[in-house]
């Protein structure tokens, strides 16, 4: 009954901008993976910071669960509700506040889209580096801590997010960060919101780091005869210090994916993506030194790209080979893993990946960002079929174990939400109780996204 | 009572590894600046993590306050100890534990400083790039989030801790990060623990990121007419892209200091100092568009060092500033300021700066790291001369409330500790109340580094 009044409150805080049609809960409960429905009790869409706040007050009186929305593409059931409660979704509050064009920063609503900002961005010369893929919001990448393609020169969230607005599970507003490119001052608040997934607060604003845009870029696809003589020329390309922009591997099982989406003849092989940002004479440079050592790992079919509209391509293809990978399987369902492992274990961790999933009998396409040792498998299963959704689960289970005896992460990119929750106390053993003492200090009552990250008895 | 049994604990626990003997009391007890000595009431000098662990336990115990020390180079009076307690000295801590080269990481104790780390690392072709100057112990630099001349390129301490062990102040041990790239892995408590000056814990080991040395090198220093035209150039540089390794600013009055400091005869007007890192070609690429912009400011005597043993004098030269300056006065006192504003506030900054300082009667030597933004002023005053003493804290004021009404933080690297206590409030907010939470959530009884940082009554 308190519940229900405490709705009602958000009814008439927000009028229209509070709502429980069945259509909006299903479509805020739902995952682009493969997490049941998990609807909320209620969707709001704040257009202030004080409306985020006086939502936050009147959950936190009445021990209402709160989860963050932005684009709805996190990957691991983040923004789901599994405890029902209010999910704020921010797709009002898009806007750019400040460009900063001369100290390379701007100044953003959680709920504005990478692809907006930087279209936003388009005549200034600067760009938001970012690319996890999907067109996400922004306060879901910082809060998921994103990366993607770019991070292994632009690095990821935590590295470009300078600042934050956060509102507090009390409605306390709080700023971390200051708009200089470094601070000593105190604790990193900004780096402990960032990939928080909403359980500590809720960002309503943030400050990014720009980047100016290249004065030349160059991009190609190359084949490989084996995925080690790909993972091998990553690593010495890393090692010999070239500043790669993007370095992205997919598995011929993921080409036969992607030329059947894109209508491209790509040879059924494993390749490497990459791209160069610099000068005209670095990127030749560059695109030289990276030649030799493809060649060296006897890479064929190297075309370089620099024309804006083939790179666009190439890249639209790679964004594109997950939707490829799962319109493979018509009907299927996907478990995306994500681990991440030191550079030294990627060509062992990649072999014995594919070494479990040839032998399982599913398909599962390899493909990632292997400049930072992070890469994906799709494993595709068909949920009438209870025993591949149990080999999926299985060689999931592995890949993260393996990931971890290794030294490396159960998660490069995607975030622990609802699907690696398993592994936080293998992953990080006493420091999870660290997590926990955190979250019960800023969040008591354990509102803010629950069942997410931190222990279910919290 | 109980507490000088629990020092006599940790003398059966450490035999001669634990001394109260004066001359080591008062030797921790003081700082490289300003502020008055306040020695600890034991120096203990611990071997092992488990012995950290157990020194924790029997403070934690009794409630004795504990300091963290490394090379005793802070400049915010971090490592000194108001509440006396004990100090936990980690000389003994300094070995290289694991160079991992083909994944560009090393493990290291928190004692090893970073020249012997870059000594150890001569051969691999790889280093430690963060430079705050001083030889410090990188234990100490992750403590107070250190950065130097090379962070406009390699980033500050925040961006080269991949991975932490810590030992909390109840005595337990937790390992933060990973040894991949990067991790989505839950909250980011390597970055809470960097810059937390001991407040939280004691690191006990650190994973780096190391960087390759680049192919090429070169740098040089330049003279211009007046200071705006120095800083306009650093901002062009800014926003050309180019990839400085450092860029650095010293005053007119700075030069003179140095000249007679090191026997140089740098013509006495504002200079920029700068390095560039990469390729052959790259290097000379961007010391040609560099000249263009130097020339651009009216720019003078240009030119360029590419042998080692010429870069290293320029450097040494750099990084002595700061002893000859306080040489320039023999027995005067130093306040060193610190602050970091938004580049495109920079010139505004540094102009209103030395323009109080000129006013002042004092004398205060400009120099820092203007690619960041971040400046300081050594501002000298006689200790026999209270009037002085109070112009200097005066001009500190100002400049800290100039930064922060910019935009920018009170401290751009040398951290809070003693001396930017006063503003916290002020920069934070009540996101300072978030830190004392924190804080309060991991050391209850607060006895790690009490005084520095937080509220006096926490």
């Amino acid at each position: 009954m308190i519940r229900q009044t405490a709705l009602d409150d958000l009814t008439t805080l927000l009028g229209q901008r509070a709502t429980r049609s069945k259509s909006e809960l299903d479509q805020h409960g739902r995952s682009e993976t493969h997490f049941p429905l998990m609807p909320p009790e209620m969707v709001v869409y704040p257009e202030t910071t004080a409306e985020v706040s006086a939502i936050l007050r009147l959950c936190a009186a009445h021990g209402i669960p709160v989860v963050g929305y932005g684009a709805g593409t996190s990957l691991e059931g983040q923004a789901q509700s599994p405890h029902g409660g209010v999910c704020v979704d921010f797709r009002l509050m898009n806007r750019v506040l400040q460009i900063n064009a001369a100290d390379m920063d701007v100044v953003v609503q959680p709920g504005l889209t990478r692809e907006a900002l930087n279209e936003a961005l388009r005549a200034t010369g600067l760009f938001f580096p970012v690319d996890p893929g999907a067109n996400a919001s922004l306060g879901g990448m910082a809060s998921t801590r994103a990366s993607g393609t770019t991070a292994v020169r632009y690095g990821t969230m935590r590295d470009n997010v300078l600042g934050l607005e956060v509102v507090l599970a009390d409605g306390r507003i709080i700023r971390t960060g200051t708009r200089a490119r470094k601070t000593a001052a105190g604790y990193d608040l900004t780096a402990l919101f960032v990939g928080a997934e909403g359980t500590l607060g809720l960002i309503t604003e943030m400050t990014l780091r720009l980047h100016g845009q290249p004065e030349a870029t160059a991009a190609a696809i190359c084949g490989f005869a084996d995925m080690t003589d790909a993972v091998a020329a990553v690593i010495d390309t890393i090692q010999l210090g070239l500043p790669m922009a993007r370095i992205e591997f997919i598995d011929a099982a993921s080409v036969a994916a992607v030329n059947a989406w894109s209508g491209t003849d790509i040879p059924l092989q494993p390749h490497l993506m990459v791209e160069f940002h610099g000068s005209d004479a670095g990127v030749r440079e560059q695109v030289e030194t990276f030649g030799e050592i493809v060649a060296d790992h006897g890479g064929t079919g190297f075309d370089w790209a620099t024309r804006p509209e083939d790179r666009r391509a190439l890249w639209a293809m790679r964004h594109n080979a997950y939707y490829a990978i799962k319109a493979s399987r018509p009907g299927a369902m996907a478990i995306v893993t994500d681990i991440c492992v030191p550079i030294s274990r990627l060509a062992d961790a990649v072999k014995q990946t594919q070494a479990d999933i040839d032998a399982s009998g599913i398909a599962g396409p390899i493909l990632g960002h292997v400049g930072d040792g992070n890469f994906h498998a799709i494993l595709l299963y068909d949920q009438a079929e209870p025993a591949q959704e149990e080999t999926a689960k299985a060689l999931s289970h592995r890949m993260v174990t393996r990931a971890l005896e290794m030294g490396g992460t159960a998660t490069g990119e995607h975030g622990i939400g609802l699907g690696k929750l398993d592994y936080m106390q293998a992953e990080h053993g006493q420091a999870w109780d660290v997590m926990q003492t955190l979250k019960m200090a800023l969040d008591p009552a354990n509102i803010m996204n629950p069942g997410k990250m931190l222990r279910q008895d919290t």
